[in-house]
């Protein structure tokens, strides 16, 4: 068995998690790993993760310089939620053939923000034989991928519904800030409404989902609000007083010609009671399913990227959507 | 937009059903339909079906008499479970480098029962340029794709268990008569375990998960048993006494050094109550979902068949697992 060389781009929490799963894969090698911030840059690899089987291997400040040792398969790339950075950072790999599977929310549909950087990007990877895709939980599956998946034993589908309620508390430290913990509800707003907070990457699975159907939606909205603490709570990295925030609300929904077609809804917040995942969809047949406590964050982040890595390598070159690949699963040996 | 052109072969209910469904997709062209049953071949296709559009065509008796009128892009296949039987009938085809979609369950993985015949139609298919791949909703959905789709954000799997749960009343004749309403225990038990009853393909599901999961089953233990009426059952089609059948409870599971890794059970009874679909993933993260009232069948198992189209048409030549192409999706207009 031929063993996948990939090099870790990023190395903040998903990124160290990520070179962690990916060092445990027996068809996985590493063979080097990249951070920009200059703290982390000339680092043993495995000091900075734990890893005594990375001994050797130091973090690079630039792809480049990775690219004068080694070259490697693909790049995991868990650095920013902006496609437009994202794909600056990875035109080095791209231009070198290398493949690049990554978590930026909005690359899974870059049609969406960057509908030029796309088509140049795409056009780069077809002719350097690279492959690019994103992938994650939401967006990536939770929203898109596992909603349009379920249509596939439908004959039609008139509307699709996906609701995610998220227990903040037993998340880490950066969501439980992200969701605005502790703040006040004004100043959270003003950044909710300035897209400086709030859940990245629901419009995109919008888009993926309208795509998928076919559907060319004439009327988009979004809504962002607060969720206010009715009592104070406490968590590992808040205190948080009654009336101040303690998360968001998002919803976004997508029509044609003045019906309705989706609605995908977030609500994440300290002490969320059931927390789940429901996707509705109404069609013939009309499905009704529900993923009791909701697929938990960061695990499955980390695993989604590595286990897109054997689909992604086997898919035609270009900048790739989930929905163009075979289906991932979980790997632990390649067939 | 070039239309897919499609022959349905086999005219039963399902054949029937994924006729109507296609004439009605605006990116589907109809140009034939193949029944050996003699009492079917030569009848106008119009009046068979009761579909105007499809004025002009008449029901041939073989493949060879389709294809001197015309080369459809595929052949849309409902006439058998057995995979020997399936292949041979779309031997002309594939022969002819005309690509098949299937319902046939023993197709779902076809190197459990006809691992020969696996390794030449592959062979066959490579050479000719043709495609084949089976789907449906049981085996080909629920207890199989849809699971492995779960793992696909999962670190690690360590068993995967599936539910599922028919009320058998709310379904076809057909359905209700395979499961063995109205007879005796005993004369069903020995259908039963004859592999004369019951449902057809869940080792088919059981191979295909062990397969994307990458584990190598060294035990596989299956269980068939008539489930009895406890009270006067009466359906549209049968009236089921006390103590006669009123369906039947199936398993299977598979293990790997004496740890069970996957279980499949499907209870299929007349007045189950609370049907659904639960698939239970232990692993990181758990998953637990469930599909209230489970997927419906006769109409998931057609679109099923009609979504996999597009995917079949752009997989590589070869006889093809689901787990081959990309996701499925509800198609109502081509990309």
């Amino acid at each position: 068995m031929k063993k996948v060389k990939v090099a870790q781009f990023g190395l903040g929490p998903i990124g160290l998690a990520s070179l962690q799963l990916a060092a445990s894969n027996p068809w996985m090698e590493i063979v080097g790993a990249i951070d920009n911030d200059p703290a982390k840059a000339g680092r043993s690899l495995a000091e900075f993760t734990g890893l005594g089987s990375l001994d050797g291997l130091t973090v690079s400040p630039t792809l480049e310089e990775v690219f004068r040792d080694t070259q490697p398969d693909v790049i995991l790339h868990t650095a920013t939620s902006r496609a437009r950075a994202t794909l600056e950072q990875m035109r080095p790999a791209l231009e070198f053939g290398v493949s690049v599977a990554s978590t930026c929310e909005e690359l899974i549909f870059p049609k969406l923000k960057v509908p030029e950087l796309f088509e140049e990007y795409h056009a780069l990877c077809r002719h350097t034989g690279a492959r690019m895709v994103a992938t994650g939980v939401n967006p990536g599956f939770v929203m898109d991928l596992l909603p349009i998946c379920l249509t596939g034993v439908c004959r039609s589908v008139d509307h699709i519904k996906v609701e995610r309620i998220v227990d903040a508390t037993t998340r880490r430290q950066p969501l439980q800030a992200k969701i605005g913990s502790g703040q006040s509800p004004a100043e959270f707003r003003t950044k909710l409404h300035a897209g400086k907070a709030g859940h990245a990457g629901l419009r995109e699975s919008l888009a993926l989902v309208a795509h998928a159907m076919g559907w060319t939606l004439d009327a988009i909205d979004e809504r962002s609000e607060p969720v206010v603490a009715r009592h104070e709570i406490q968590t590992e990295f808040f205190t948080v007083a009654i009336g101040q925030v303690c998360g968001i609300h998002q919803r976004v929904s997508g029509s044609v010609a003045g019906v309705e077609k989706i609605s995908l809804e977030i609500q994440m917040y300290l002490e969320a009671p059931a927390p789940h995942d429901t996707i509705v969809i109404s069609g013939r047949p009309n499905l009704n399913m529900t993923i009791a406590g909701g697929v938990a964050g960061d695990d499955a982040t980390v695993a989604s990227l590595i286990n897109v890595v054997p689909r992604l390598l086997a898919a035609p070159a270009g900048l790739r959507l989930l929905t163009e690949l075979a289906v991932p699963s979980c790997v632990r040996v390649l067939a």
